[in-house]
């Protein structure tokens, strides 16, 4: 029985963030370095109709949270999101699409950093698409990777 | 058969925004110039047993129509957000309360400039505390005041 990291995650979802699993936030691809997400339009526009801006922002942030599942060492360390800004590019219209992606030597350089006794900042960025490839909004967060039990 | 603008808005929310309404966002207080919303912990947390990002953000980012609509002339003008930076302060524990207010020179600013013709951009900020009185959040977004139909 062999489950993707993409399975895994969707699967333990609605325990982790029943809130993004109620929007029907999926991840469709998680590997080292590189995360991709999804949220279907249903349930999830405004009166304007277009998809409303804290299902944007949390498409774009639950991808913190996955590339460290899928980069870094779950087992000893957790990641903490400080801050993050986010710029409203195009109305979200359809099913949105989030990626976002951390360079080798970043990986390496959180990696070296990350001891059982370090925070280690990082800043991490997501572009969130709709259906057509519009661009609908970007995310820059700053993040902290953290020791447990510290 | 009086309804405050609080209870007006409450009773709209669920069509206005689905998702705000399922997180049991709720507007407490509306006046002109000041506004204040809740949003109870329950369904709102991570695995971590803190209220979730994207519902610190949306319960923050909701302030923005609900100034709009005890401060502007909802019939000729709709507010949309461009950018919000969230800065998160404390982990969110319990009921979370998000307050904003707006100064009367800087509402008569955006009145006088609010003409059928113009986008007023204008500042927004608002401050997330925890039933403690904890600040766990404070954002800042760029919004736009617009006309309908245009």
């Amino acid at each position: 029985m062999t489950e993707s990291p993409a399975e895994m995650l969707n699967a333990a979802l609605e325990t982790l963030i029943p809130v993004a699993h109620r929007m029907g936030v999926r991840f469709v691809e998680l590997r080292p370095g590189f995360v991709k997400a999804e949220v279907p339009a249903e349930g999830n526009g405004n009166h304007f109709g277009v998809i409303y801006a804290g299902v944007t922002f949390t498409l774009a942030e639950v991808l913190g949270g996955a590339i460290h599942f899928a980069t870094f060492d779950v087992s000893t360390h957790y990641p903490l999101v400080r801050s993050v800004t986010i710029d409203f590019l195009a109305p979200g219209k359809g099913k949105l699409t989030a990626t976002a992606s951390m360079a080798d030597d970043e990986i390496a350089r959180i990696k070296a950093l990350a001891t059982p006794d370090a925070k280690v900042p990082f800043v991490f960025e997501a572009e969130v698409t709709g259906e057509d490839g519009t661009v609908v909004a970007r995310t820059k967060g700053d993040y902290q990777l953290r020791p447990f039990g510290r």
